[in-house]
């Protein structure tokens, strides 16, 4: 597939790089299509912030071009666009003057069940706990030890994802995406200002909703929330909204309001 | 310098490997001296055990032989040894068989003012909170961000190593080593079981301790602590012992039993 470091051909990362040495770097997982990556704006937007928040210095305009032409040539799959603090000699002080890498990597789409969509799906109850750092949280940085360790903790398709929640138990998110509950006609989705990845999909989501008119509360989610939700879904990027219809022993219908969003998200992803 | 990947010359490693994507292995850095690596044993012991509890497979037997190799041709230097998960496709979930793959990397000593060993160190006051992850505490794995965002609070040469609190504010380690306090005769250092990485020097200080009949605490630390000790230092595999000489408004002296550890962490280094 096709595979870019700082805008040309390449399938191999300097040794001395800062992502591989500390993961000193975010990254972004776009869905293409058409040759268009989908939700750019907001891609570019978060990827921005975890620059200013990392104190990453890149050109971002650059990134922009290097991903629409990556994407016009990839046609439809993923493109992962990585963001590294560039180059550096051994010890965790940047090396003054070193350029941040940008690695663009394709892949194909992936092939998920269709049922994910159209049924809804399950979700496995990860022991592996999010840390509260608030340094970090909301950002989609290269320090992802966390989802690997929980990724692991399931096999075999029962389980389309995983439900991640902090140390003190609240509910945060999935390992691949960002988790919303519908009560009485409401919104919910966690806070993500201590731990979890702030997704993009989440965020174009919470935009609709509020043009919908919607009722939304981005606040702390217990099991007891989990309990009394009437609707529960994950949401991310790459393939919009699965309603989810299991945790545990707690059940839930593909109802109304997931459905609505989930055809808000497929024309967000296509457009 | 020196630089192999899997046991050859390699300046650049696959785009697709794990240690890049997700910071999903493990690393040691070791002091080698006259062509011999510093605290094998204690070095290899850890990695064994970050592979156990991340459950990354690779035959530490041939690790060990590369290494052995590897300082071999180094002579006097640093080797710092990368082991990742591998390389895969995109997504958290490993790749059935990928070889875990071993990264060796060669520097030069560092060459610290002598002053930092025989007179001491001032400590940084780092604003950046460890996180509490007990799955991964203890460990020297390649998510590191905390510790760039904790050696970018300070410029300049006044302070040679920086303290870091966890986030109830208990005093854990340095950004690029571990603390000891010293008190009524008692050797005191942090528990490490929520944050914080296990160092190689302070195992190995733990066991001289107990050989020498000293007092010893493992448990959690506070500023108080801190204000009570009569004698403060900072350990690593590299430089052994630095006396600490005063943190914020603290001051201590480079006590006795510090310049008595000190000379036993040299001779450690040396043998």
């Amino acid at each position: 597939m096709l595979s870019w470091v700082d805008g040309q051909d390449a399938t191999a990362l300097n040794l001395q790089n800062r992502g591989l040495a500390y993961g000193d770097g975010l990254f972004e997982t776009i869905a293409v299509r058409g040759g268009r990556p989908s939700l750019l704006a907001r891609h570019l937007e978060r990827l921005a912030l975890g620059c200013q928040r990392l104190a990453i210095e890149v050109d971002l305009a650059l990134v922009r071009n290097e991903l629409l032409q990556f994407a016009g040539l990839l046609g439809d799959g993923v493109a992962k666009l990585i963001l590294t603090r560039g180059d550096s000699q051994r010890g965790y002080a940047p090396m003054a003057g070193a350029p941040a890498r940008r690695i663009l990597q394709g892949s194909p789409l992936p092939a998920y069940p269709a049922a994910n969509a159209e049924q809804g799906v399950r979700l496995f109850p990860c022991q592996t706990r999010l840390a509260e750092q608030p340094l970090l949280a909301g950002l989609k940085h290269l320090n992802r030890l966390e989802q690997v360790l929980a990724r692991a903790e399931w096999q075999g398709t029962a389980f389309a994802e995983g439900l991640m929640r902090d140390g003190q138990g609240r509910v945060i998110e999935g390992v691949y995406s960002n988790l919303f509950l519908v009560r009485d006609g409401a919104l919910l989705t966690a806070d993500l200002g201590r731990c979890g990845v702030a997704g993009v999909m989440r965020a174009a989501l919470l935009e609709q909703g509020a043009a919908l008119g919607l009722p939304m509360q981005v606040r702390d989610l217990t099991l007891t929330d989990l309990e009394q939700a009437d609707e529960v879904f994950v949401c991310n990027s790459v393939y919009g909204i699965w309603p989810v219809l299991e945790f545990a022993a707690l059940n839930w219908p593909a109802g109304p309001l997931t459905r609505k969003l989930q055809a808000v998200a497929r024309t967000l992803l296509d457009t």
